[in-house]
């Protein structure tokens, strides 16, 4: 099967878990659909998800949900009638009654044009399934349309917004949809405040309200009910957490605390290191609740390390959301990645999108200098993107390597999309 | 593009009023995206439907839509995850609030094992979108479960069905959806009447009910409908029609009046032929109203052949549903096949796919012994099935050959469902 050819591979003789996990998901795929059907009627509609996946071959879990995805022009275009259908049966969900345009707002680093080429792909798949769709962007002195013409040869038009009364417009354009793809990381804009159109993901998980603790208590609680539900052992899909509160990287305050939890996590990981005879050294991921998206995340092998900080690792950790500088940390469980791509072995982290419920498909970030314990998704890292090649809402035929493996990514990242779904559910109440 | 490359060509001359006509359906895709939107809203759903097309470079026309669709084994592998999706969007449409199973009934002949493949392929795609499914047989002497071994290695059991109240089961399994693979051409079966359960297609729609006279009617008002909204003459999407009642083949009864009224057909085509500088000669189809699926079908080039029937021939055309001898007949401009396939140019008819009001997809039926202007859907027709290399939902990106290509046969086959969809509100009311 040569399409699988350059697909990344276990490396390690390790994956006899996993691939009993991948076994027993693809067994029950009937149940664990009728089992996700049956939450999704109890929780709020996310319009689009992408999550981070680690792959370390004796377990699987999600290590970051984003709600503000980039990157759709990283999936693999011979899906692209799966990507259109999903699109269709989305906004026919939101908008029953109409046939309403959409108004995508993208961030503001306009010198990213690989930014813009996802703009590009998400405008593309709203056009081909038959919806009007224009770009506004927030950006200050844009006055009038801008065209940018993409590494693809597309071109990109963003249009100034205009607020009239309670609804937002480009001109000559009211559309029904707001799309935000700008996760709001500055507040939010007085723009986009009491609109009567539909606004998605909802202004209340912007990134300056969402906590990853509060991510991974509700990954927690779902993949815990999951594995109950189809006989797994729950660690199998998810990171073990601690959390400590009060901490202050700056003048070390909380700092005995922080050591003393990552002890007992170091302690749980090691039991369960054991019971499955990994021979890897744990390792753990400290991150600041309310830190940007891979600022504030460093990875520890021993709990001392915490107190070795120099002062360049201090001012890294403290920089967070609004400037505080005294918080909740979230101790995670590290995941390796034992997914390696190419004759050289490059380390390869899959990444899965969403699009209302369902699994789109994904790629591999595929990075030659990190290795197996690092954060590939680090500020100006240098990927490759590698598109899945095949899609992952159903186990695949063959070859056996690969069979049920993007159908579990499916699986373990509709999990994550479960418990976003519960975090937009809580703040909603 | 190596993946076009099997597919069939336009092999002559006269294809540019059809070119224009993909052009004008792809440079307004999303308006007819939006216009097909606000249909549906307007009439009932439909669960399955195929739509043979006829394709002669000048006019693109339905020649028989089928609401108890066969052949989904046919359909391209390669897009099996927009089959999954569509089913999955469709049937939470129908059974929101349940993951109720699904029971096929198919046809009778249990000796045609590509029929049955088209049974598992259905089974296959309603699995993989996690819904249980069973097979259910009519069969009479059926007492306990039967398993079917198919040419693609699959399995298949039919299964006697239960009655229990107003409620159809197979052995421990109480479906939500019944689905009906059998046309019903014997009449409705007891077992199936006053059911509880969610049956489609509708009983009203079964063979035994359905009039082509009133599909093509509804077919006529769709598509002026739809060639006033965007610009087009009608007549390139539709076949001109005249209906004559009260005919009996047998006896002669009525033929005066069905001659006279063929030949203002042949005029009306004629007038247009010239209008478009068609210079191959016109044709008419003569079907019995009542006819089965494929008999009681001809094709004539002159009015006076219809008085020059031989016995035998008679006798074919009144091969009709409960034998009935004088009934109503429908005269309907014949559409040229130009597309063929292959070094031996072979006649390539394409079959379009729908689940609900999703496109999924299609084959080529193409035939070595049958001329441009045969009916190839008739009884014993011996067809290699080609699947069409692309999907239908938007247009292609290249080569320009076939860019547009599926797209437009995926417009007219959902406006051939759209009268479909029509006939079936008419008889709801």
């Amino acid at each position: 099967m040569s399409k699988f050819s350059n697909q990344p591979n276990l490396t390690h003789s390790l994956n006899t878990p996993l691939h009993q996990l991948e076994q027993r998901l693809f067994d029950q795929q009937v149940q664990i659909e009728c089992w996700f059907r049956q939450q999704w009627r109890e929780v709020p509609l996310l319009f689009y998800t992408s999550v981070d996946l680690r792959n370390a071959g004796f377990k699987m879990a999600p290590v970051d949900t984003n709600l503000f995805p980039a990157g759709f022009n990283n999936l693999n275009p011979a899906f692209m009638s799966l990507y259109i259908h999903a699109m269709q049966a989305l906004m026919e969900k939101i908008c029953p009654a109409s046939n309403g345009g959409v108004l995508i707002i993208p961030e503001n680093h306009t010198s990213n044009l690989f930014y813009f080429e996802n703009i590009a792909t998400l405008q593309e798949i709203f056009s081909k399934a038959g919806y009007p769709v224009r770009i506004g962007s927030l950006l200050e002195n844009l006055s009038q349309p801008k065209q940018i013409t993409l590494p693809s040869g597309r071109t990109l038009t963003l249009e100034p917004l205009v607020r009239q009364n309670n609804r937002l417009l480009v001109e000559n354009f009211s559309p029904c949809v707001i799309l935000l793809n700008n996760d709001l990381a500055g507040g939010i804009p007085p723009i986009l405040m009491d609109l009567e159109q539909k606004v998605f993901p909802s202004l209340a998980l912007g990134w300056q309200n969402r906590s990853k603790a509060k991510h991974f208590e509700q990954y927690q609680a779902v993949s815990e009910q999951f594995a109950q539900q189809f006989g797994l052992d729950p660690w199998v899909i998810s990171p073990l957490s601690q959390e400590c509160d009060e901490v202050d990287f700056m003048t070390g305050e909380g700092e005995d605390r922080l050591v003393a939890e990552a002890e007992a996590l170091f302690a749980a990981i090691t039991a369960k290191y054991q019971e499955y005879h990994i021979t890897y050294p744990p390792f753990v991921v400290v991150k600041a609740d309310a830190g940007t998206y891979g600022m504030a995340v460093m990875m520890i092998k021993d709990p001392q390390e915490i107190k070795q900080l120099n002062r360049k690792q201090r001012q890294n950790m403290s920089t967070t959301k609004g400037g505080r500088k005294v918080g909740r940390v979230l101790l995670q469980e590290g995941v390796y990645t034992f997914e390696t791509s190419g004759a050289n072995a490059e380390v390869a982290e899959p990444v899965v999108y969403m699009l209302g419920r369902t699994v789109l498909g994904g790629f591999y970030r595929i990075h030659a200098n990190k290795g197996i314990d690092e954060n590939l998704n680090a500020p100006g890292m240098n990927f490759e993107p590698l598109a899945f090649s095949d899609v992952c809402n159903y186990p695949c035929q063959e070859p056996a390597e690969v069979r049920n493996l993007y159908y579990s990514y499916g699986v373990i990242a509709r999990l994550a999309l479960l418990a976003a779904c519960k975090e937009l559910q809580a703040v909603m109440v």
